[in-house]
């Protein structure tokens, strides 16, 4: 239990942290969509580690191997499948350690869910890593929204308590959410960035971790797209966004703000121009009713911090049935954030294409 | 498209506002079970209009009918449904207006995902009226979960900028909860809550509306609940709760706050005492790695003012094509905070036992 | 359990024979659709008990109140749902007998699969009335396909070891398949037709009951309609067929008798004139690989003899837990081979809309 | 499209004949289930090509490699992942023919579906191969079944005219169904066995090739396992055979026979004996309402011809757009029925965990 998602679009993931592969079959892509290899290869490495300081100097080469759906060049239509060797595990690391939960992990939950029998190596089923399948999954879905001039584009709305600008709802450019899938710390104020950079490497000094919200927008997506109720695309976004792990909290336009504001502010009114209905504010994040109205899809999320850390911590040895401390050793993200930033973007592609299909909009 | 969601319970809801009925049907419910008709009625009267100086004045009976699946007091295990009949309807109020798109309703985009065929009288199928069969549904999954001890009671967090108390995450009383579902207005505080109607009602005598808070909890959870990504507690539950008309945003346990912390405050250490192991604390809100561990369950969701205000707002005309202006007449809630409570609850109550039965768990 | 199908029309049937109501939610379907009464209000009779001789005299409006998804004369694209109320029941009938269960009814197994709690009056939620919710979406579809001109017809290929002609696979005409479904009792041969009538009142002396075999097929249909594997024509198809009460078999094309041929007869060879490409024979039943190739679909499916009849028939009292025999009293159908001729019509008609939308064929 | 189906064990297949690999992802299994490797291959083998004269002597190793959800001996309760990678491809064979569509096949259908882009090479993902990760899957499912006792065996029940012995719907015994498992060629009558294996042998001199019935058959299920309607044991069974490349019937019991029953043969008259419930017959093939009643479940499916047959056939040059003749070379089974019959009682496994599990009978 844990991998398939989708009506349109289905994906099913697997793997763990630590066992011969991870993977993805992805199943009801459209045939003939060209796959720009280069391109996937740069998503795939945004959020691949030992990239950065402000990361794990792990090196994972999350290389993809197509194993079906793909023939001379185009998808065929039929499941597309790809995998991710693992390469670079040192599993002894873990089996001393395997019955001391780590705080903040899903080591407990997930021995009690599957009774004891976890792949408990790295995390197993739970390892961050199996957003590198989805990463995959995301940089064809967004190739496929690019062929439709639709850009997805995010950045690092805060870490801790440093925040970059936000997104000006309204009228926000195709350009710079490309010009920031380009950077390797994606914020738009180059002076926050590097405090938050700096902020990043004082922690991780601190044999510590934090965490922060990454906001998210997309542009040029037709009218009309999404449902009422339980196919909203507030529904289906968040419900692939919750998915990802270290998330806590997903919010649309003006989110949890909208809230201290009265109807006749968060109200976004509607003009027309040359036969073009557009809306002055966009506190709605471009959905009402579940529905895109034309404008700008705004969300934001919330990264808490990276549960690995150095810092002593209280917690439980469930083989001994005792309390006892751990320090956790290895080479670990004092920040997840910067890393998370392709795998939001991935599944509100995936999430995207998904619902444009139920309109035909693929076709 | 829109009315069915879940897997284990499926709930398929269908209506619009001034049509016959609304109504829903719920697949997959256990044989056998009791069904308490007050309490049932007594959820329903919890969200219905016209109770209270802060809701509309409009009366509406949300007396359901049980159509299938209930025999001799109890459900027989196939096929629940049950009708609403719409009984005070006025469908002429919205016939003169109906090419004039509302400001925050999905009038427009309604009538764009539906190609103008959608029933625009009172927002049709988009009507906050069609969570009445969520409550309906919602209070028979609390019932099941109340014969198991579980219980879930939820608080108005906020209006606008008045804050009642929060709950306390790790020691949370079960009988709070269930006294807050029996009051009209769900404060923990009760000059908050004065605060807040006297703040409801000038902001009704302004002809504006006003959003706010909502904070739940559930306790005596079974740990285990849920699975990792795409059947994540998270997952199945923000999609519910962004299926409600209104919701912006959704949180678990800290929420967005976490991502201001370091991980050595923000990972719940655990602790064993007679042999149950527990945390120290529950920023993560009770759900880590996607999977209950036994805390209780916290999250908060973000509720929209109220679209529907009396005061001008500019908008469009479709069908002139021009620039117009609307004033809202009508019976409106200015906050639709209190009467979206029950919604809240009622969702999450089904979002559980769904989960609950991946394991066996109601069987 | 029991009640939804379907991806892109997702049928939701519920109710209980002597209950309040029988329905069915259809969500899915495309907006603006034109409904046309007469001719559903036509299917349904086609249906409906009480119209001949060979039938049950039991009288059942079959009347269907639509109740949600429907404006202004056209479809909304929201669920449209309909009840079908209960008018005409006798639950007294049932009441002394509830403990004897009816050999080849679901009493058995029904009591069963829900811990005995399942409504027993009249088969409950097994009854073949739960077929009128499905012939009313069956009409909707025929009308979509029928705007595409797409034609599904069927007719009593046998009743006991009387039999009709067989359809033509290759040359079948449309307007044989219309003038079928105008049949009160649907043979291609009238000649064999008023045999099996003989046979049928024949049997209903003996208190007796009898079978049959129902051929359809579909002619117009696009090429490349399905998909291999899981969501094969002959997987959604039979999926749907195997859900009417009392179907025991389906084949398509040559069926079983494929198995009597070489590959050199059985493979279906191909030409090309005017540039469209078609086949010699059908021995596939228009889909090969899961997929439509052009060719007319053709199936047939077998119907059991009804299993009430007024013969002595051993059986078990399971309140007493002992052997015991019964006479089955009552207003039962000889044969239910002709009323069920529309339900395989109109199920055939919801799959073949099902897979048509996987393709954007319908939008 | 193609590759998903269950609820609680959720399948998805993937792959094509001449690509890297094809495989499954298989969701929703329990965890802590023990895999006997020596079964699973044995259950390979008895589908792979090569094994025996009335074959193909293509060798294929069939060898899989578990990728995920499996750890330190047993299943980890997360996706389990095979692959099977491919080894054997001659591509070249197909390169010059790619435009030829080959009568039987989905060449044609495949090309229309895929708008032109599928993988023609031996079939691509239409190729039989694809059944090699469900018998993968339906040994795990089958060990699932075997540790609760219950037992699926098969035979052929016919090659062309030549018939074997039925099973005995009543008194079948696990015995005999182990037994039949075991064999290279599955036939209960060896006399007849050696009949049709002449009879393959001399269809494949004339380069024909011929079908046949595989009948199945399941003892020991408990009662009370499937749902009436969409959710019927004959639903969920029937979609999965169709799924099966050369299925073109299924019938439950007696099958299409059942029609020239009278009701008072064809019901399965019941009685109790030490307070256990059985019937004297077994026309209705173990499922009554769609749901078990203990007895065995029987049902037969027809398998047609290999549509590959090295005698001139009349099709179709999509290319130049002109009629043509083939003759297809290459190292083809001149009957698929026995390499199908474990490919049959694989998904008949699977089918019943997830059917299974919807009870918690798994758990």
């Amino acid at each position: 239990m844990s991998g398939i998602w989708g009506k349109n679009i289905k994906l099913s993931i697997f793997g763990e942290s630590h066992g011969k592969a991870i993977g993805i079959v992805i199943d009801g892509l459209p045939s003939g969509i060209k796959l720009d290899h280069e391109y996937i290869s740069k998503e795939m490495k945004r959020r691949a580690p030992g990239r950065s300081k402000t990361a794990t100097p792990r090196k994972e080469g999350d290389n993809y191997e197509i194993l079906s759906g793909y023939f001379n060049g185009r998808t065929t239509g039929t499941p597309l499948s790809a995998a991710i060797y693992n390469t670079n595990q040192r599993s002894r690391d873990y089996e001393a350690t395997k019955s001391i939960m780590r705080p903040g992990h899903a080591d407990y939950t997930g021995h009690v869910r599957y009774s004891g029998f976890n792949d408990y190596r790295g995390g197993g089923h739970f390892s961050g890593r199996l957003t590198a399948p989805l990463v995959f999954a995301g940089a064809i879905a967004k190739q496929i929204l690019s062929n439709k001039n639709i850009v997805i584009g995010s950045h690092i709305k805060s870490i801790g308590d440093i925040e970059d600008r936000s997104f000006d709802g309204v009228n926000i450019e195709a350009s710079l959410l490309k010009e920031l899938t380009g950077k390797e710390f994606s914020v738009i104020d180059p002076e926050k960035g590097k405090e938050m950079k700096d902020y990043i490497l004082k922690i991780k000094e601190e044999k510590d971790s934090v965490g922060g919200v990454i906001e998210a927008a997309v542009v040029n997506l037709p009218r009309g797209i999404g449902s009422p109720f339980f196919d909203s695309v507030e529904s289906k976004l968040s419900h692939l966004l919750f998915s990802i792990p270290a998330v806590k909290g997903v919010e649309f336009g003006a989110g949890f703000d909208i809230t201290k504001m009265k109807g006749s502010s968060s109200n976004d009114e509607l003009y027309i121009r040359k036969e073009e209905i557009s809306a002055y504010s966009n506190n709605n994040g471009g959905i009402v009713g579940g529905i895109t109205n034309g404008m700008p899809i705004i969300f934001r999320v919330a990264i808490k911090p990276t549960p690995s850390i150095g810092k002593l911590q209280r917690t439980v040895d469930i083989e001994k049935g005792i309390n006892t401390e751990i320090e956790i050793e290895g080479r670990h993200d004092p920040c997840i954030v910067p890393r998370a930033v392709p795998v939001i973007e991935a599944v509100c592609a995936v999430a995207l294409i998904d619902l444009m299909m139920e309109k035909g909009g693929l076709i």
